[in-house]
């Protein structure tokens, strides 16, 4: 019953309208002759199509049936081998990956919109695409040539598949105190010995390869998380010719039972001696695995807001079709037994927040997406810096902020269908269960919080936020609807950015009290902004569409009346300080 | 993996020194002789007993088995009926049921406390139980001296179980157009034919017969709520000599498949021309329902703290063992690689959060109970009257309050845990999926909210709330901890529900347009008065057990701190009004 229509027309709106991707792609080289107007526009309607007719339709059977585990394999649901065979030969996996490797080179604020289609159409079937393209991001950035070669084309291809081996047993966020070691082989390659927990797509049936990227430590590496290296270990190796060899001493141990994303293998993984290879400098593995790290925040954030999509798409869709009870104002459909339940103030107030939040948050994604290809193709030093600076500040907001708003997004799409929204025929349930990793993996939203905080603020001594907060002055400056709101918004932000970093410095636990409400209130100015642009845009093009473009002022008023409100509490809470927080011992609780 | 260990002590405090039970009952002349301090702690060790160690190690079972459904029979998971046989030889089923018919005639402030436990153990399990004693209640309040002969006692004795069936398939929230109709038949009795969905413990093999309330139409029945009667439909007939009878045209068409609570049987059931009995007058069904449903809400209210206790209590013990990272002042744990989680700032926060809505919510389903006490047991007409004004406010702000923070708990519980949280073994996410259904069924949280704001506000003039507020004025003249932040709080949702009720007369839609946010923000006021009442109470008996008492001294500022401030964003929504809400059309969602 739920079916998923890529939001085309809106995310045309943020692109083209909003962001003017194609303006900025015209004037950065690398850009330039790859992608324009229309290109955009053609894979994003090819993307539509893949995602609403081939992996959606996937979506709730691959639920139901999960994946399943014997005798060392894993076999992924029914139809996901050949969607995953369509997928690949499409060139999906590599759709902003590097051309020199087989990537299409596609620009980030593209590709970001063509994750959140793959999220809300199949999160699982999504998680095998994600791991893989962070994978190469990766390898690109901290691999030898020789590994580059052999690897990045068949990992862009499809033809093999990437993992992100971190967590251990007794080591999740602690990466410091990991126990997998690597020892030299006279080849010049490792011996990797270890077992890693909640591996995405540590083993599955989709490729011929699986290409695990596993953090382990050297014989002489001092402790701690200076002490870790990065490690590329094959399922099977590779020949010279590039032919498939032996099997490689990397196995799968088990499957996590989960609460969703059942069709997403999660893996215990190990590794007994598995011939490896060095990614990057010895000791200095953490740095090359954060690059795929963050690459998987930011994809792992726009899960939230795909799935969010979906559970509104499905939610507007049953309160319009749905009959019952009479408006308050009085009967709107007298020709039936009741009206349809969108009449309904509280309906409405359910769909316009999931409404408020996803669309923020796709802008929001792409604007940090247009971050991403300025910080990587601008030819300008300074411009890429600065670019970079915001998507090192603006990565946890997202990650979080996304995946947070996105849980509660999918709660109220599943409360809209009241009784029904509990059933597992309707989708709405699976949405829930499946949004909900997104705020724990990849680094919970708490780590999120801290790192925003801890180090994107109070270390960076507010550099960074500054220049965030220099943009938004720019642009309020040409008076946009909501100016004064958001202005407002962000001097709270700043003032209470300020006042923590005063506070750090005199208590240690100052940070993580106050860290993730900051970064919720983080969120909401960041989405005040967002909902500037978007009406600005929407009032100086409401002739063309004025259905369309009143819709987005409609949600910008919503927004900024009911939303941003919330801002209120969260700096109250956060200016209480952390001494309620440490008032009982740990045998108290 | 999860246990489940009643919080006597907790429960204690709340029954015995804040609200003073015992002296209560004392003066009650119908529970003088039947309940004093000793009882109930003999009763509530008896219970934790039978949730502890007989219904607890059923849940994860019981979930990962579900109930299944074959030629029209369902049955539990193993062990459920071995369990509901010693559930039901204890006399649980009727602990606050008529003595005059076999009910152990407990005080409800007693009862709702044993409710905790059972929805803590085991939601599933749980629910057969309080749909029987939902049952009772409506035919002893309602049903004619034979039919109480007859029926009582063997629900109360849990040898029968009753149900509740109105929704149908179109008519959930709007039961003014349910289909179902009765026939009157010559023998005085009735034919009841229809289609009713959602209907837990339709059909199960607990008990030897079931006994289901419906709601249907009189063929001559007025259009709408006013046209619903009320029927008492067995399973089986029963023989004038109390034997079982005939098969009755009542039957199990399907079983729901959900989202949790999958150890409970949700049916769709088909009435065929079954025999039915009319319970109350014509034409009054609804109303005599919804004594059953009054019930049952607050229940479900109670579902959502239940589950949050079990979360809380997992969560806590995961945080004191797992280790993970340096306290932000240094380290704690030396001897060990890492200190426990219970040391970082935000974990504190989840945990104080989940601890301050959890004991404030067993407050304030104790005080509801002990309203309800008064209200049946009172010699003063004025005071039942007073105490069943209360009732009527407080039931939806316990329902639909416990239920919201409920999932809030539930979420963080499960978040502490970090990527565990999500895996089934832990226990954490089955929590979550199990108490989402409590927002949703028995009336929606949206419904509630309706009720509370509409009806039990502004339709009364606010002449309840005055009481309520009187009863706090007068506590904080006391001068409590926090009297003056209860009292601010308390003028806030005055003046507001003040300014819903002149703005409800000229805007049809202001109480749907505020409605769920003033819910809330009454429910944190509601705990505020609870917190400030537990705060007084540990301050003054802090000498014995101060370790004890300070933890609710930590927890209550704790509250007021960080929690109570989240009234500032509601408020601020509220006030922002309708409007926003109906910038656009049903096709421009």
């Amino acid at each position: 019953m739920p079916e998923f229509n890529a939001p085309l027309r809106d995310m045309r709106f943020v692109l083209h309208q909003v962001f003017q991707g194609p303006a900025l792609w015209a004037r950065l080289p690398a850009l330039a002759g790859t992608v324009d107007a229309d290109t955009a526009d053609a894979i994003l309607e090819e993307a539509a199509k893949i995602t609403g007719q081939l992996l959606a339709p996937l979506n709730r059977s691959g639920d139901e049936q999960g994946v399943t585990f014997a005798a060392g394999e894993v076999r992924t649901p029914d139809g996901f081998k050949q969607a995953w065979q369509t997928f690949r030969e499409g060139g999906w996996v590599g759709l902003a990956g590097n051309p020199e490797h087989g990537g299409m080179g596609m620009p980030k604020m593209l590709a970001v919109q063509f994750e959140e289609m793959l999220y809300a159409a199949n999160c699982s079937f999504s998680l095998y695409s994600a791991l893989s393209a962070g994978c190469c991001l990766a390898i690109d950035a901290h691999a030898s040539e020789a590994l580059k070669a052999i690897y990045l084309p068949q990992l862009y291809s499809g033809q093999w598949g990437g993992t992100m081996c971190l967590t251990e047993p007794h080591a999740g966020t602690d990466l410091g105190i990991i126990r997998s070691k690597a020892e030299p082989y006279a080849d010049g390659s490792y011996r990797v010995s270890g077992t890693k927990i909640f591996i995405t797509g540590g083993e599955q049936d989709l490729t011929e390869n699986i290409i695990h990227l596993v953090l382990a430590k050297l014989p002489d590496a001092p402790a701690g998380p200076k002490g870790i290296s990065l490690f590329l270990v094959p399922k099977y190796l590779v020949n010279a010719d590039g032919s498939l060899g032996e099997r490689n001493a990397a196995s799968c141990g088990s499957l996590e039972h989960k609460m969703g994303i059942k069709a997403s293998a999660t893996c215990v993984m190990n590794f007994d001696g598995a011939t490896g290879y060095l990614v990057g400098e010895p000791n200095k593995g953490l740095a090359a695995m954060f690059t795929m790290m963050n690459y998987e925040r930011l994809s792992i954030g726009i899960q939230g807001i795909g799935c969010a999509e979906a559970s509104y798409q499905n939610a507007a869709r049953y309160a319009r079709d749905r009959l019952q009870s009479r408006a308050p104002t009085g009967a709107q459909a007298r020709e039936k037994p009741a009206d349809p339940i969108i009449v309904h103030p509280d309906v409405r107030r359910m769909l316009l927040t999931m409404r408020a939040l996803t669309e923020g948050g796709r802008a929001f994604a792409t604007y940090v997406g247009l971050q991403l290809d300025t910080a990587k193709y601008a030819e300008d030093p300074d411009e890429r810096d600065a670019a970079q600076r915001l998507v090192a500040l603006l990565t946890p907001v997202a990650k979080a902020f996304f995946t947070d708003t996105g849980l509660e997004s999918c709660v109220l799409g599943q409360q809209v269908f009241g009784g029904h929204g509990y059933i597992r025929e309707w989708g709405q349930e699976q949405l829930v269960r499946d949004v909900r990793i997104a705020q724990i993996y990849e680094g919970t939203n708490g780590i999120q919080a801290l790192d925003l905080l801890g180090r994107k603020v109070v270390a960076d001594g507010g550099q960074s936020l500054k220049l965030f907060a220099a943009q938004i002055r720019s642009f309020c400056a040409s008076e946009p609807p909501y100016a004064d709101a958001v202005l407002h918004a962000l001097g709270q932000l700043e003032s209470l950015s300020q006042w923590l970093g005063e506070r750090a410095s005199s208590d240690a636990n100052a940070i993580g009290a106050a860290s993730v409400e900051y970064l919720q209130l983080f969120g909401y100015v960041a989405y005040a902004y967002m909902w500037s642009r978007m009406a600005a845009v929407a009032k100086a093009q409401r002739k063309q569409e004025p259905d369309f473009h009143d819709a987005k002022l409609g949600t910008a008023a919503f927004y900024f009346e009911r939303l941003l409100p919330r801002i209120l509490s969260l700096e109250a809470s956060i200016r209480a300080g952390s001494s309620s927080l440490f008032q009982l011992s740990a045998e108290q609780f």
